[in-house]
């Protein structure tokens, strides 16, 4: 398999992470976003949003949207499993996952923000957007976890809760949020954080980092 | 069950959509989200996020997320499927609705609107924003199509794909985007409104449509 990506972006950290706890082998290529690279008339033919990632499958398929890939690795590569078997436990993690993916990181991904700049802001409003999308909207996954068993965010495994969480914590710390809140949130990073999963595919792992 | 929404949440509408389509039953209450109905302590309680929709199933659990909701009715109500079998068509019909659920609908959502609005631009460069975010994301939803089969998004049967796609064109038609690509945009949601589960379950029909 083939991973179109970068470094710093949280959704194909997502991807990585993944991939290596279902033991998967695959190569990558790298695009500068901030170059916009992933504008470019031959990666918009694979991937029509302008996103990173995008993942070729060995016969040439072509996916996107990290939760997309996220979910036919799970099906085609089950174990070990991310996801729980109960569905209502599955519902509860998803939520979660999504709660980052849908409700935090779009929002403050690179084209929202340079849409902020657009609008005549500076670097301090954009970044002071970015930073609040991330305290709220962890302030709130942090709240979900009320109540749930550790140390991983539910339970004793890690799942798709901690493999969205860990990317957007990266970003939380570069926005410059408050983590002192965050008990749940970090107990769980610092659980994943022993597993070679989550540290050898972090951002400054990656062949392309800066 | 009794699903907590808002006529004109595009996420509650899925919701709907996927009920009715099950032939599921459920109550609903209702929250005027521009006076802040989901920011009020009870609410939050329930979902943490401030946001609607939040599902509450008959042993009083709580799941919040429109698609992990999804996800769990279609895995304890399989029939009708609105994911086909197979892992990769599966993903890419996956992949559409993340496009929507993760990269439209959040970046046009009210919260966000309020943001901009927050720093000091009106009702005309909110609603820019607005058009701006479902103009280039169902573009890029469009090119997604390119090649399938239809009429649905996805061939002869709805799936998650035209659940979302079709409460994100009342949003478009709301802000003024440009229809005239989306041509198999609009094929798909013609073959939609021709079942009760979307028309009955669309925003001006229900009881708290203003």
């Amino acid at each position: 398999m083939h991973l179109h990506g970068f470094f710093r972006s949280s959704s194909a950290y997502r991807v990585r992470i993944v991939m290596a706890m279902k033991g998967l082998s695959y190569d990558q290529s790298f695009y500068v976003l901030r170059r916009g690279d992933q504008r470019q008339p031959d990666y918009l033919k694979l991937n029509p949003q302008g996103y990173v990632p995008t993942l070729r499958l060995d016969d040439g398929s072509i996916l996107t949207q990290s939760l997309a890939m996220i979910d036919y690795l799970e099906e085609t590569h089950p174990e070990p499993a991310i996801l729980p078997k109960d569905p209502l436990d599955r519902a509860r993690v998803r939520a979660f996952a999504l709660a980052i993916a849908c409700d935090i990181h779009p929002v403050q991904n690179l084209s929202v923000l340079n849409a902020v700049r657009k609008l005549g802001h500076g670097d301090a409003e954009v970044n002071d957007w970015a930073r609040r999308v991330n305290q709220q909207g962890l302030d709130a996954c942090e709240a979900m976890l009320a109540g749930t068993k550790g140390p991983f965010c539910f339970g004793d495994k890690p799942t798709l809760a901690d493999i969205c969480l860990v990317p957007q914590l990266f970003n939380a710390r570069r926005f410059g949020c408050d983590l002192s809140g965050w008990t749940r949130l970090l107990e769980a990073e610092a659980e994943c954080m022993k597993l070679p999963a989550f540290t050898d595919t972090a951002p400054e792992r990656q062949p392309d980092a800066e």
